[in-house]
């Protein structure tokens, strides 16, 4: 199992950057973040222009990266918290400064749109990152379980066990059996669109975790029909499911876990659906690029920490 | 430019079968579909399991595969014409008879969901094949501009040239000069989706067409991107645009048409867009596979016939 390169853990008075490589964010979620790390006792520093609008973006795709590779630049900078996803970081990622990342490796949050962030730091710098909310959903509150959870993997150096819950919708899709692997992936859409790049992992012997939002089942079909034709799933120890929120079809016919269900058989692998990870209401942060062990059985995923400590 | 694979057109008496690989497909519309095709003097076979529905999908795998391939192996059958596009045909592509095919070349009429079986004929036979309307769109009638095409490419051995149209929203997305070369593509949401798969062609030299229905902006952003991302659009002669229907933006942000000009104008090549090719009222059917001619400037593409007389 390949070893990731892992950052150091927070600690009091450390500095984090909120930048904005995605969609657009509001002042008052921004504000609501700031609030929630200060109170945990670190500075924050807000990107030049992660309260940029242009349309669909935070800005231009030139601003977009100043401040995302100013923020992996800066020696004081402890972690790059991506304020928002939605869409955009695809538009940028193959001009990130991967000499800063290697040089000084940093905590990186997000997930969502970000996954195309964590894909390309695990390719080019075997980065351990974290698949943990957008900071903008720390507008939760700090006593919400998703700031809880964050916080306690951007500070501490401890394995996370995240349990299927059945009142999630995928708590269905299981396939029995235990895998040990690297945990990779996050959203099947940013999986499903990295195909074909350079930031498309190996997945052989790892553990792929999905999620999604907002894509009708036939569209979670040919994603996953995607991955399946291209030869990405051949190798896999396993699959972690996460939420796949307001995923319903429009008419009739199969929904998402049916979907998933089906497809992912194909793949003949132990699988985990019910994780509260992704777009529902609590979002556990666990670390991606780091060793982890599925086991469906107990309906557990247990992760390795990414920061040191 | 390579030499394709060219069927006999159809001839009075011939045999058409009719088949859907993809998504199911009203009783009403396969019985117009008949009608207009019987009206041409032409005999019909409608696939066993044609009209099976299976949730999105017209009929299971293993039954959709066994009409398709079923169709391409009889000698009697001179064309398999798809009756609906939709969703499906990407599970079961990699399973094509192509053997058959290249046995027995036959006119193959599809678009949108059909672009995979475009891709895999091209691909494994070198066939050109009808990017035309699914027959079920013949219900518009025998004397629709729509039908009436489909009956010029697959009767007849004649060059097509599509005009842009102002009235079409992607009229304006233009880039001068004028491009030769092999045309290719189809559905946008399905190049992107073939990425990383066999059946993703070499699109060094060719014109790309494209066209697609329900994708809000940024996922045509993140479907070029994808594209762009690849590798695969950066030896394009030119691009040909048909109809983006039904892909406005929820709320702010560009329109399709602005994230096609963007995206597009990376690749450096002559651009037309507006031409009446797609989803919208009219549909044009024009070879894939077969050298074409883009003239931005004089706002056309002549396609080389499909068939041999």
């Amino acid at each position: 199992m390949i070893e990731p390169v892992r950052p150091a853990t927070l600690a009091d008075g450390d500095l984090v950057a909120l930048v904005s490589p995605s969609g657009p964010v509001r002042a008052a979620r921004a504000d609501a973040a700031v609030g929630v790390l200060t109170g945990w006792g670190l500075r924050t520093r807000l990107g030049e222009h992660a309260l940029a609008r242009n349309g669909y973006l935070a800005g231009t795709d030139e601003q977009r990266l100043a401040d995302l590779n100013g923020a992996f630049a800066d020696p004081e900078v402890r972690a790059v918290l991506c304020l928002r996803g939605g869409y955009g970081m695809q538009r940028i990622v193959d001009g990130l400064d991967l000499d800063a990342v290697r040089d000084d490796p940093k905590l990186v949050m997000g997930f969502s749109d970000i996954t195309a962030l964590h894909l390309a730091l695990w390719q080019g710098a075997r980065l351990a990152t974290v698949h943990g909310p957008v900071a903008a959903q720390l507008d939760k509150g700090a006593q919400s379980p998703t700031a809880l959870g964050a916080k306690t993997v951007l500070t501490s150096a401890v394995p996370v066990t995240v349990k299927a819950d059945e009142a999630e919708s995928t708590f269905r899709v299981r396939r029995p059996g235990r895998a040990e692997g690297v945990l990779l992936g996050g959203n099947l859409a940013m999986l499903a669109s990295s195909v074909g790049t350079v930031h498309m992992p190996d997945l052989t012997g790892a553990i792929l975790l999905i999620e999604d939002i907002n894509e009708q089942p036939y569209r979670i079909d040919r994603m996953l029909t995607q991955l399946l034709r291209s030869g990405a799933l051949s190798g896999l120890a396993g699959v972690a499911i996460g939420q796949f929120t307001d995923c319903d079809a429009e008419g009739e016919g199969p929904s998402a876990e049916d979907v998933l269900e089906e497809r992912l058989g194909a793949a003949g692998v132990p699988v985990l659906g019910g994780l509260p990870i992704g777009h529902g209401d609590q979002h556990v942060a666990i670390g991606v690029g780091v060793p982890a062990v599925l086991d469906a059985d107990a309906g557990t995923l247990t992760v390795q920490p990414v920061g040191r400590a």
